[in-house]
């Protein structure tokens, strides 16, 4: 569905490390079946996006964080959705916009309180998605005991891949 | 719309200082008339809700935090409206529940890089809310500077009253 002619990772490094103020996002086409019903879906319908972080252990080492007991819960606003082959924007004077590419688990109907031999039921795809994170907001809020939310919530910080159906 | 008959603020300290496990929230309707339309859209296509902290420097001043330069940002997910007159649910083994009361201002459109000028165009409403806290849980969170977000986003935790029309 979409095409690119440039390696992901090569670009977005490219935009962390110069200030361009604009990155083309192709995130990798999980399917080769039409997937634009649940895609849109969620585009469309979505509201809410929730990160989990501190789970990769190589990763909070390599910022210098604590491993926690469990994992720290971050919300997105769907606003921050970039739909495949879409542009990032990066914030003028933003020296250190990083990506993680994370796995997005599309949870398909409303679910609480879910046991955990029911979880799956719920699971309605998944898709490939970029957490980006303007990294010099974020340790400035961390330091100050604030949420991270103009670090991660900005538009077009979550490009998203099209979704695989469970 | 909603009848009370006992005062909201009342119920809701008995809720701060009893280990009591639900609530029941009635938030102010604010108009006499039928507001149902905007508020079932609000309910249910609202994606996001934005809370502005240390915006109200008695406030600051009275939990110790510095008054920042800028408006501190915080997302919480729109599974935490309440709707008026329902029953706020109180974790099990939570201390400290507060409450602040809240003009939430209602954008009635998408909207981005608005000028000042131009702001007012963008408002649908208004309402009065509550933003439910956690405190014991925002505490940890601030002292390890992650986000608020199981603080601040659990079910039940933004009751919200009827739209006044802008």
């Amino acid at each position: 569905m979409y095409s690119t002619s440039q390696p992901l990772l090569g670009r977005l490094a490219l935009a962390a490390t110069t200030k361009i103020v604009a990155c083309k996002a192709t995130v990798a086409n999980m399917s080769t079946t039409a997937q634009s019903p649940p895609y849109d879906k969620l585009l469309s319908l979505g509201t809410k996006i929730v990160g989990v972080g501190r789970n990769y252990v190589a990763h909070a080492k390599e910022l210098g964080n604590a491993v926690p007991k469990e994992p720290v819960l971050f919300l997105k606003p769907t606003s921050s959705y970039l739909e495949n082959g879409g542009t990032i924007e990066i914030p003028e004077g933003l020296e250190s916009l990083h990506h993680e590419v994370e796995l997005a688990v599309v949870i398909g109907q409303k679910a609480r309180d879910v046991p955990e031999a029911a979880a799956m039921d719920y699971v309605g795809g998944y898709a490939l998605a970029l957490d980006m994170t303007a990294r010099e907001i974020q340790a400035s809020a961390k330091s100050a005991g604030l949420p991270w939310t103009k670090a991660k919530g900005q538009d077009t910080f979550t490009p998203i891949s099209s979704v695989v159906r469970h």
